[in-house]
């Protein structure tokens, strides 16, 4: 039975302003929980229907409320709610730790699209890639679209928001920094390291003009089509960052 | 001055009944009506803003209709409408020429995602794919989504829609039939061609079971992640055809 205070209080934090405030965000459906179930986000509470519960064991520390599919409905921020909702913990933010610098890094100058962060949080997981790094004005990991968008690789990618300038100026002088930029060079005749910052701008505006003096390697990935005319002018911003990662780990483990 | 019979007929172009009744589509914003009355498409009328009108020269066979913004979003499936809708005529379906078999062609095998059809289409665009191939349970390419989603790449791409198993059986022998799959072979240590067809699954199921007799060469993109107990299942379909279509034309070009 839901109570109409937690109905209020869960259909509050699709806003940010209120995950700010309880420092709480939702996820819903049966593999998103699951994974976060299993990771080292901590769950303040699961409401599910007791056909979920019926063959899913929760520790003990986690509250449970059994749900009607109806009651589901009235918390859901889905089209067709699936199953379960949890109430989880947004995780303190970790200072970053200088040994990230040995490994790939992606860095999102201000990615708006909760479709456009989920994938790549997605694409991160599968590439390997365990830390992003955003600007403080991009869209929020916790909202509910980025959070579903991400099908359970929230749960192992670690994401950080800061000044990107401040993180920038204050990346150690031997590490690569990639941005990916129309006046680039072609990636595939670049040199690409096995460890670095790779910066993906916004969808619209691509990579703000304060970041670019930071850039130690410009990118492009090359267009292809037959004539001249075609007016193709740009890759969404996770189908461009799909495509560099992709290339950057070939390289490591297959050229 | 918008009647109520043409505000009907356009909202009603948002089902993809009515666009098979009418054989007729919805395209809008700037780039993309642009993009379009530069192309083979048949415009049939542009209703646009006093503003958008004023600074486009908008050919004497096209019927041009003045309207005010709040008249625009009376018909318009966006948010927040763009200036201009264009009512656009589906253009006959071609018969497949032979020739495309000496190109790369990309055959979706129901693709359900408007967005990932939409995105797939500027992928091929960019990579200079000119022919796509869908089942015929694929989403509508003239579904409002699909075509804003093809940022004005609809206008340079051609998409048939046929039976498949049928098409399949009568590629000549000599073309690679390429499929993802994730018991294929390691994309990065395959030989790739410059022609052939590459199959790409739907979102949840992949190729369909009567599709796969037809491949000649399984390809798998790599998983990249560190340790073993990562869970990233898939990789969503317009990301993995943005992988893969670089790999083929980066073997092409610049391997």
């Amino acid at each position: 039975m839901l109570s109409k205070n937690i109905i209020k209080h869960i259909n509050a934090l699709k806003q940010n302003k209120f995950r700010d405030e309880f420092q709480e965000f939702i996820a819903e459906g049966d593999k998103l929980v699951t994974e976060l179930l299993s990771s080292n986000f901590k769950i303040i509470e699961i409401f599910a229907v007791k056909e979920w519960l019926d063959i899913h064991k929760i520790s003990d520390n986690v509250a449970i409320t059994e749900v009607t599919v109806s009651e589901l409905e009235r918390i859901s921020g889905l089209i067709t709610p699936n199953m379960v909702l949890a109430l989880v913990e947004i995780p303190q933010q970790q200072s970053i730790d200088t040994f990230i610098f040995e490994k790939l890094i992606l860095v999102l100058d201000e990615i708006k699209d909760p479709g456009n962060l989920g994938t790549i949080i997605r694409i991160a997981d599968w590439f390997g890639i365990s830390d992003i790094v955003c600007s403080k004005h991009s869209v929020d990991v916790y909202n509910p679209k980025v959070v579903q968008a991400t099908m359970g690789s929230i749960a192992r990618v670690n994401i950080q928001y800061v000044d990107l300038s401040i993180f920038l100026k204050n990346i150690p002088k031997d590490i690569p920094i990639y941005g990916t930029l129309l006046n680039g060079e072609n990636i595939y005749n670049q040199t690409l390291s096995e460890n670095g910052i790779i910066i993906i701008g916004n969808e619209s505006k691509g990579i703000s003009n304060e970041l670019l003096p930071f850039i130690t390697n410009k990118l492009y990935i090359p267009f292809f089509a037959e004539n001249s005319n075609n007016k193709a002018e740009s890759l969404n911003a996770s189908i461009a960052t799909a495509i560099v990662c992709a290339e950057f780990k070939r390289r490591a483990f297959f050229a």
